[in-house]
């Protein structure tokens, strides 16, 4: 083999690292996004089988956090990626942090769903749950298509609707309130809502830190706990620059 | 200044790099730590400026985090760290986010601190959550030692202390339910105890995984998911291993 053949073939190889780890995320975010619905559904349809299924799950979610974690650490050690594709990596250790966490609570709603199969359902409650549980599990779906598309203006706007899901889960919790306060016998069932809610909550935040991690791949700037208006008008002022150069 | 003393240089400067990430993760640790110190005293002291203070000290901590965040990732596109070295990079990407993490749960506790000084305190209940607090605090320092003296056989014992926090946590959350049936009229203040508990119970978790990320530093192997009792054995058999070399 010549030696230019050499150096082009170790980049395609590394190329095929690069691009089997954007993959391997995308599954992890495929299952995660698969274990959230399966939970909301067996909440919402009281199904005990379910919840244990989803719970039990976890396990292989766990399993994709160690085996991209590990890749990427072999390619930070054996490629020593530079500029962007240095920035995929890391983009990448932090991701799979996340969404690691959005199984976590997935289980969790999963457990409180198999326990709650057994007890009367109150239709009007956990309506709300289904419902948060669709805008936050759109978000996780969105916020993988942005990582996907490298589509940071995209991931700003999504990371925006956590606004939603923090209103949303505040009136479950002021309902959940009142419920109690009217009948004490209903606490406990209560409680189980608002974790479950809580849980939502807290998926919407992980879906929010991936898009924050697309935005840092694209252009670099840490975006964490600046106001997202900043973040947006920053996102919008590198595309228009971008633009004439046809990006 | 002659080759041998230009690369010895380097390395000295790249020993530098290092040692001040490291440093600054333990600064870090020492704010965070402090963060949580006083928003329990807020809580206990009923103290509602101190709790505000707690919440608004919050933004250093995250500052903290973005930039080691930044240095870690110079470090990785400059110096293309190897074996130890790139393990205690990964480490600390992975360690400051649970550090800004247990900043995070700090600063609700901080908040509700401040609320619920306008209300008149049950000393009994606030204990349990005194107590509690001290046992994450203990943790989270502990954890931070081992981290400084790459213990990994002292971060598996510490690991192993969050099992009494879930203890505690599910007793406060027992005495809460309790409180609730028996006078409706608690339920908005035992919610809050309730939402302090799991803060703190969080915050135990936080600190294992950084428990993880020194046994993951110190013998590259990643015990995330793994019960403790393998993790122990592993460790163990390790430092048997490295014992005759003078370890």
């Amino acid at each position: 083999m010549e030696k230019s053949d050499l150096s082009h073939h170790i980049l395609s190889r590394y190329n095929d690292d690069l691009e089997r780890v954007r993959t391997n995320v995308l599954q992890m975010g495929g299952l995660v996004e698969e274990q959230l619905k399966l939970a909301v559904e067996a909440l919402v349809e009281g199904d005990s089988r379910l919840g244990e299924q989803v719970a039990r799950g976890d396990v292989k979610v766990n399993a994709m956090e160690v085996a991209i974690d590990d890749d990427c650490s072999r390619i930070l050690a054996t490629r020593s990626p530079a500029a962007s594709d240095l920035r995929l990596i890391v983009a990448v250790i932090k991701t799979i942090t996340d969404l690691e966490r959005i199984g976590d609570e997935a289980e969790k709603i999963g457990y409180i769903g198999s326990r709650l199969a057994a007890v009367e359902r109150p239709a009007d409650r956990y309506r709300e749950l289904k419902h948060l549980g669709r805008i936050v599990g759109d978000m996780v779906h969105e916020a993988l298509d942005a990582f996907a598309r490298l589509d940071a203006e995209g991931a700003v706007a999504i990371a925006k609707k956590d606004r939603l899901v923090d209103e949303e889960y505040e009136a479950i919790q002021r309902q959940c309130i009142t419920f109690m306060m009217e009948d004490p016998r209903t606490i406990r069932r209560a409680l189980d809502v608002l974790w479950v809610a809580r849980a939502l909550e807290r998926i919407g935040d992980h879906a929010k830190n991936v898009c924050e991690y697309v935005v840092y791949m694209v252009y670099g700037k840490d975006i964490r706990h600046l106001s997202l208006e900043d973040v947006e008008k920053h996102v919008q002022s590198k595309s228009q620059k971008a633009a004439p150069e046809g990006h």
